[in-house]
């Protein structure tokens, strides 16, 4: 089959792109009137889904959800092969219009495209419930809950409501689901010969590199650590420099270690301390105690891991050094998920003969693909969003970049199809 | 007149002191059941100034209070000359027995002392109002009336009660006090030829180097400021190193900064960063803001002088290094109070004639003492307080310690008063 390339209208589809984004910024689509705010089982995510469902509908999509509400398209009897493409269309508390939405819109454009074109490929759109964890504080929820990822205990009792404290399952039962099902949510990855998701950057590299389009090669893996660090509270005033156990000095090598280090790692390797806490806080006293977050990634996982282990040890020593003491406790750790290769190729052949700027990148934010990289072959693609900004109101993408992505994400689809 | 040392009986006062102490730890005497917690214009307070006034009419002593409560009482009718002693006997909201109530305590056995040995000495005890500022938030609030270093618009407007937030001047009217009169508080000083506070230190140095008494030379001056350093807030997975305007490592700069520069000054400068705080301060951004605290003291001018010019500018050039740019705020200055050296060489002498090991030092902390120095020849006395915790229901002081304070301050005020 061709590659369609010739025959896309790219100004109708960031028109039609665009007029999506823009509908579901409506009042009726969020539960802020300063931000995109909507999450799972709200009004306004049902209105969302529904939008979504409508436009499926009228290409003559089957429409069907997961156990918890994952919505799930497909032009294709459930059973036959198909291809993946989608995102999520819940936001950030303090959202804004792009962030996951330009991503099941887009591929909403992809299954037009392919209607449209007349080149009838098999096509399954998903979008994941509660990436952002705006409605029960749990990041890529609908995507781990697929991947089989949590555990009744967790839906039954941990993961609970920000807005109520009642648990996921009460909700997910009360909005119609059947969470007691949850297991068969894997389901949905059933025929999958590929998936392919778009996104926004949230970084500025697209931007100040001059690029349209990133292809991503891996998502980096992480490791979400704390560093405690115990001297102990003084007078300040009082408090002769010499006879101080203060743990603002070491927190503070410790920072800038954090950053030694992850350059040091090198090969896209971060690393960053985005929480401080003193204690007791207060101006005229030398602090007795330091918490610091750690968040440390990149696609190569000897250099995240370096930066983790030399945290731990250099806090230990810089600590000692002055008879303080230091601990450290990871939270979370994921590792690296590699995109399919074969994808990858496909989408940077279909990129390259736009002849529109495009890079291979990584990934350094997390994205459901994580979730779906295990058991089907995937890869994303990234549009640039100005200065970098995401989950706030500023949030900005164009619509021109998406539909460049629609018609890249097709044809490498086409061409992934026709090779079989 | 003879030094009467040779006619103490240390122990009895020791004992004394620990009645008077552990009385006033009393159910009566606060508003806590796991500290020390009382301040102006509360049943407590007042139970506390009621004691004291019992305790001083049983010595013949005159109680008078000055228009906003602060007790005076002198065994001269007024007007005549007497020497003054006393401290503060408000609390920490979450205080210790000892943090200013040892003083008063010490001030009354000095007037016991006095009257036991039969030297008459002309005395008045002051005990001010809310040192510490658990009713209003405002330190020394009390001794700063007295030295008029107040408004009408801050004690009708802005000084609020940290519980009700009605004024400063409307809780003391509903006390029985004349707050509109305040302007003549300073009347209390009138006569006074000296002034001696006892305190405990708030820090380790007596305890370290096994010293029982410290001689205050002068009380630190210092310079309250914030450090407010702007990046730029960035995803901290898909924001490279090398793309990143980090508010954190220039933060970390600051603070090892300020501790570089303290003990660059010497001659005891002191430099703290207590509070910290990063924007928007999530494990998984970088931060886009930061604003660090300064407190730097000394008892040198130009020591903590120079630690606070060199911080503004550090900061300023650790940002613009990395394309960042910081700012300097200051919040409060006050100067060193140098202590009278006809008062520091009386209880040198008198220190010097117990036997017992002392020292002179500069204390770090603020007290009453600075609001009095200015028109009264003054000095303080600092006794040890284990591992220098205070402000906390751990503070601990050894009672023997304040009996030898009363004895060396009685000795030191009979020396002064019969040198004329």
């Amino acid at each position: 089959m061709a590659a369609p390339h010739s025959t896309v209208d790219r100004a109708r589809s960031a028109e039609r792109i665009e007029r999506d984004i823009e509908t579901l910024a409506g009042p009726e689509y969020t539960r802020s009137d300063e931000a995109i705010r909507r999450y799972a089982y709200t009004p306004e995510y049902r209105a969302t889904l529904d939008y979504f469902v409508r436009e499926l509908e009228a290409l003559g999509f089957e429409i069907s959800y997961d156990p918890v509400g994952t919505l799930v398209a497909r032009n294709r009897p459930a059973g036959e092969p198909a291809f993946g493409v989608g995102s999520h269309c819940d936001s950030n508390r303090n959202g804004g219009k792009y962030d996951g939405t330009m991503g099941v819109v887009t591929a909403l454009e992809v299954c037009r495209l392919n209607a449209e074109l007349g080149l009838d490929l098999p096509l399954q759109l998903i979008s994941f419930l509660e990436e952002e964890g705006s409605g029960f504080g749990q990041m890529l929820l609908g995507s781990r809950i697929t991947a089989q990822r949590v555990t009744d205990e967790e839906l039954k009792e941990q993961f609970r409501s920000i807005d109520d404290g009642r648990s996921f399952w009460e909700h997910a039962e009360e909005a119609g689901y059947e969470p007691a099902r949850w297991r068969e949510s894997i389901g949905i990855l059933d025929g999958l010969t590929g998936w392919i998701e778009l996104h926004i950057e949230q970084a500025r590299v697209l931007q100040d590199t001059g690029n349209r389009l990133g292809i991503v090669t891996a998502i980096a893996g992480y490791i979400h650590a704390d560093v405690f660090i115990e001297g102990r509270a003084d007078h300040a005033g009082a408090t002769p420099m010499d006879f101080r156990l203060d743990a603002a000095p070491v927190a503070a090598r410790v920072i800038l270690e954090v950053e030694r280090l992850a350059r040091e790692a090198g090969e896209g390797t971060v690393g960053t301390v985005g929480e401080v806490e003193f204690q007791p806080g207060i101006i005229n006293v030398v602090p007795g105690r330091a918490r610091l977050s750690l968040d440390t990634r990149g696609v190569v996982e000897e250099g995240f891991q370096a930066v983790a282990r030399g945290i731990e040890s250099f806090a230990q020593e810089a600590a000692a050094e002055r008879g303080l003491t230091a601990s450290y406790g990871q939270r979370q750790t994921l590792p690296v998920t590699r995109m399919d290769e074969r994808l990858v190729a496909a989408l940077g052949q279909a990129a390259g003969q736009t002849g529109e700027p495009f890079m291979l990148m990584p990934s350094g934010a997390a994205h459901d693909t994580m979730s779906v990289a295990d058991r089907v072959p995937s890869a994303m693609v990234f549009v640039p969003c100005r200065d970098g900004i995401s989950h706030a109101p500023e949030e900005e993408a164009d619509p021109a970049d998406a539909a460049l992505g629609a018609e890249v994400i097709l044809a490498a689809v086409a061409s992934l199809h026709a090779a079989g």
